[in-house]
């Protein structure tokens, strides 16, 4: 279990992750960009890095959970996956599942697996370690990393070889949640509209047929209108729905849901709440109902 | 107990009710227009009457579960809130808010009462006395019919004195029901068309973070592919999401998931889909991906 484990990417999602890596007892090479962002995981005992480069190690493991495709292409490049040999890249970016596909490619010219792991859950959930986990890629790779998932999630679901089926399938639920919060907010704004709070309507189907973390979890804010800087940005759930939009797009499948969703999304950071949890989008059907929150 | 209680209209979701009101010890007075479907109640010792006035008795409580608005209104004319006079009519419907309105209005010019009382639950729920009730209208009335409730439902939640407060509830809790079935059904044709099996994705998120009945009992025949003919069909769906829509317009409050599945539910039926259940509508996203279930 004292294997060392190089960790590249310690923000809100990541950070928790590699607290709960380390006290499982691997130890951690770290690196960030914002080196302050990785200050309380090395007063943990991680070691910090100054390169990307220098949290790998021949042969080894290395965990990355970043923003987007762009900085995870940027990050694996030739340099990166030579530097990483035979060894795992554990994926657990939200990207699509082509840059999955792309990934593995590059480092398979040297020997390496990639393990896509994107996981569900809020930053509270990483800090409990009960994050879900949807993993695919080759099952030797998987079954070496099986140890980190045990320290971080509380299930993994495996989804075969092809490294971009787990993405597709976060994808897929990050969708369906997001679809659930449109529905919650045109729900209310017609409940309002016609005489019954949204509270009271709410709190009694997230009780009962929608007894459901995600609804119970989302409704929360929806009732409150209380939004806030959450967990999870409006910039970010509207680059995880542009890449819905793409890989239904690149399969052709058509999702009228998803298509409303990106310009839900476009016009709540248009108005200025980019930074917002992505549950704020409710405030768009209300908005658009002539209603304050 | 043993109170004499009429009761109209014993279709899918009422014969299973009326059961349970006969099984808790009531005594019920049943019409329904097809008389084979009330066959079984009075085998168990409903007593049948010819006319719907025939099962009233003034000052009595009348209990009704019909297809919709337009066979409420017809039902509950002048001469029938004469014959109820000061009793109480729990109407169990999903009609639209101001159907109930204008009810409670006519109950009232005789000194009746009407409560409002839609259900969450399929047939089976129904039958084993587990749905949910959503109920509104005078507190005095809500009161005298309590032990009804009590004996078809796992829980009252109580919506206030107007009316039409519970119909809303009703309308607002099928909208996120069918919601959910629709990004399911595009969720599953995306993965599908990027060579993930809907089920194995549906069954991960169904068992995680869409553990409720909703997502569970939705998902397995989507999964499955099997719709058949269901307990709640496309057809009374669409009216469902019609009264949606007109609720949600006379309210002004713009619901773009709804008019959605207005096309959706629409072109089910125009495909011969009027009596399947309601989440073949799933098959729609499917057959705009090319796709075949």
């Amino acid at each position: 279990m004292a294997e060392m484990i190089g960790f590249l990417g310690t923000g809100k999602l990541g950070l928790p992750i590699a607290q709960n890596l380390l006290s499982a007892g691997f130890g951690l090479k770290v690196y960030n960009r914002t080196r302050e962002k990785a200050a309380g995981l090395i007063a943990a005992g991680a070691v910090p890095a100054e390169t990307p480069l220098e949290t790998l190690s021949t042969g080894g493991i290395i965990v990355s959970v970043l923003a987007d495709d762009k900085a995870l292409l940027a990050l694996a490049d030739e340099e990166f996956c030579r530097a990483l040999g035979a060894g795992v890249h554990v994926s657990m970016s939200t990207v699509s599942p082509v840059t999955s596909r792309i990934l593995a490619e590059r480092h398979a010219a040297f020997g390496g697996e990639l393990v896509v792991a994107p996981v569900f859950g809020r930053p509270a959930a990483a800090a409990a370690g009960k994050l879900w986990i949807c993993a695919s890629g080759p099952a030797d790779a998987k079954a070496r990393v099986k140890p980190l998932f045990d320290a971080v999630g509380q299930g993994v679901f495996d989804f075969g070889d092809d490294p971009g089926a787990a993405n597709v399938v976060k994808l897929a639920g990050n969708f369906l949640l997001t679809a659930a919060i449109e529905a919650m907010a045109e729900a209310s704004a017609m409940a309002e509209k016609n005489g019954v709070p949204r509270g009271e309507m709410l709190k009694m189907l997230v009780s009962t047929i929608f007894n459901c973390p995600i609804y119970v979890n989302y409704s929360k804010p929806i009732i409150e209108g209380d939004f806030g800087e959450g967990g999870f940005s409006n910039l970010l759930i509207l680059k995880d729905m542009q890449l819905v939009q793409k890989t239904a797009s690149d399969g052709r499948a058509p999702m009228p849901i998803v298509n409303l969703l990106c310009d839900r999304y476009l016009s709540a950071i248009a108005k200025g709440r980019a930074d917002s949890d992505a549950v704020s989008l409710a405030l768009g059907a209300a908005e658009d109902a002539g209603l304050e929150w």
